[in-house]
């Protein structure tokens, strides 16, 4: 068991009123949790302790050489006051392999949890309850060698912090416009696309700046090789339904493991909709909207859960999807995930794991 | 002109022992240089100030997306006192170049400059004098924002920090051996791989530990699409003399635009060797070796500035250059490179700039 050392803070910050709109990302809650490694000693001095800066030699390895891991994941408080993390064992599973990727230490995954559950239980309060909102946990993991050689790092620090954020949609679900992205790529298979790293988001800025500046809120990526097979939009994964069945990229190497996209898939198993995990073109996707059966589209990720697309631009392409409105599984999807999250559908398959 | 504002350390550090040797990248000097940057308001506050732990928050955005750029370039102390930069034009060239491609901003070219000469100038004591040492000068830039969402930072922090370092071949140049990749991959094109960035580098250090398991130095990276083509070395670029002609892979947009690299395909000219800048595959190589026209091999970067390589793997072939011993260019290139540095051989090409 973690043996995790407590500094209350002893000047507590004001818990934002739920009435006014929580930008997400912006807020952060009383206290943080760290934990350094050593390479020979292993991870050691876990502790919850107040909320503030953290100071780093100029020469810290992850200034200079990308080594860096995140997850990002809620919080929900029920009706009934329980405190629900949605699928944490998912996200450690994953942080784990970036790490392993990244030649980062592998974080024990009882710790990891545990450590989730500290922080998260000490600014309990800081959970918001109104309709869409919760507090987003952000787990991170920087190398800390005061080194400038090219290698892997020998110390580390592990560190979560915690925002609650408001409704991703406040007016209900909300349509995006998403640009397809045939100059820049994103990753490549044999690089690092499938870890949640640092270095894949900041290869992706150049193009997200390029869509907005057409009015298109995300990109939609191709792959690197062939720049024919759809992969993954900026911080979601991507589904399409097609003459009633489901079609998603398969995980390939080059794309994020989504863990609301391994919900998503499941449930449709459970709801009897055909659902097919392999390579698609983008070829395939404009056939299918000139034939008249591209019948929904819409993105994965733990920011938005289901996010509709009602509009997708290739080249000089303009498909609109379900007229520009949310398709029924779409909706449905949302309902059904955001439903267990809060505790308000019944958890059948133990997806949710209380804080106590 | 650039206004810097000054802080002189109290406590200046003794400065190490140039007999015993200096490993790159631990030890660094009294001071640093420091510059923000804010959108709207643009850079402000330069500073030398006492070098010393970065108080950043751990919403920072370099710490979750990446955002950061560097730079590596060399001080030499000549003979006769004068401090000397080696091409520092190009370095803060192709520094503007990763900003561009990150959605960072320009650092104006004189002010980058006189940041350099200032830092330098402030700890001219540090730079080592014995032969092939030098002092390393790391620049870089990260993003501040505290904030989660994916987006450019609009405030960042650009740092030049400096490390005296011993002679990389304290023996006098020795041929490394090189492991040929072609499971992972380093970047592809429409990437940010000729960006100077961390992501680049964490994506390279799996493969730079197999390569050392397996007893080779160094990683050669084939490209991302064909898995064919020869991209570059882990921290250098790459040449080929082959029967007599000098061969590099082309600038793609996906390998490193080399300061040395340059430095050496204008000094084949100057000399009469034909340079070929092409597109190279892996089998050129192979079917050069098998009929014995690989006559050297050498990579170029600004630690080592000219590294021989004595081997090459590739699958299950084994590559003996030069029968792992020096080329004859190599040497030439690498006298006459660090003889211009360090002002010993005359700059007819106005290569060195003197910090005064």
């Amino acid at each position: 068991m973690l043996d995790i050392r407590f500094e209350k803070t002893t000047a507590p910050k004001e818990i934002p009123d739920e009435d006014n709109p929580l930008v997400f990302g912006t807020i952060f809650t009383d206290h943080m949790f760290l934990m350094d490694y050593e390479e020979g000693k292993g991870w050691h001095d876990a502790r919850v302790v107040p909320y503030g800066p953290l100071s780093l030699e100029p020469s810290a390895m992850v200034f200079h050489y990308g080594q860096e891991m995140f997850e990002g994941l809620k919080a929900y408080k029920t009706e009934d006051g329980r405190i629900l993390l949605f699928r944490p064992d998912k996200n450690i599973e994953r942080a784990n392999r970036t790490n392993e990727r990244l030649c980062m230490p592998e974080i024990p995954e009882e710790d990891f949890l545990a450590a989730l559950k500290a922080v998260v239980k000490t600014d309990e309060e800081w959970i918001p309850t109104k309709e869409g909102t919760s507090l987003y946990i952000r787990p991170f993991l920087i190398a800390t060698d005061p080194f400038l050689g090219v290698r892997p790092s020998n110390t580390y620090t592990f560190i979560i912090i915690l925002s609650p954020v408001g409704a991703y949609y406040p007016e209900g679900l909300d349509p995006v416009k998403i640009w397809i992205e045939d100059e820049y790529v994103r990753a490549v298979k044999g690089g690092i696309g499938e870890a949640k790293t640092g270095g894949n988001y900041v290869a992706s800025m150049k193009a997200q700046v390029k869509a907005h500046e057409a009015g298109y809120s995300q990109v939609l990526w191709l792959d690197g090789v062939e720049r024919r097979y759809i992969e993954e939009v900026g911080a979601m994964n991507i589904f399409f339904k097609i003459d009633g069945k489901i079609i998603t990229p398969q995980l390939n190497g080059s794309i994020l493991p989504g863990v609301t996209r391994d919900s998503v898939i499941q449930l449709c198993k459970d709801w009897g909709i055909p659902v097919e995990e392999r390579k698609i073109t983008i070829d395939e996707i404009y056939e299918a909207h000139k034939n008249g059966i591209l019948e929904e589209v819409f993105g994965t990720g733990t920011a938005a859960v289901i996010s509709p697309v009602g509009q997708l631009r290739w080249e000089n392409h303009i498909m609109k999807v379900q007229d520009g409105g949310i398709g029924e599984l779409s909706q449905k999807m949302y309902d059904t995930i955001t439903g267990i999250q809060l505790g308000k559908i019944e958890d059948t398959k133990n997806w949710t794991v209380e804080v106590k």
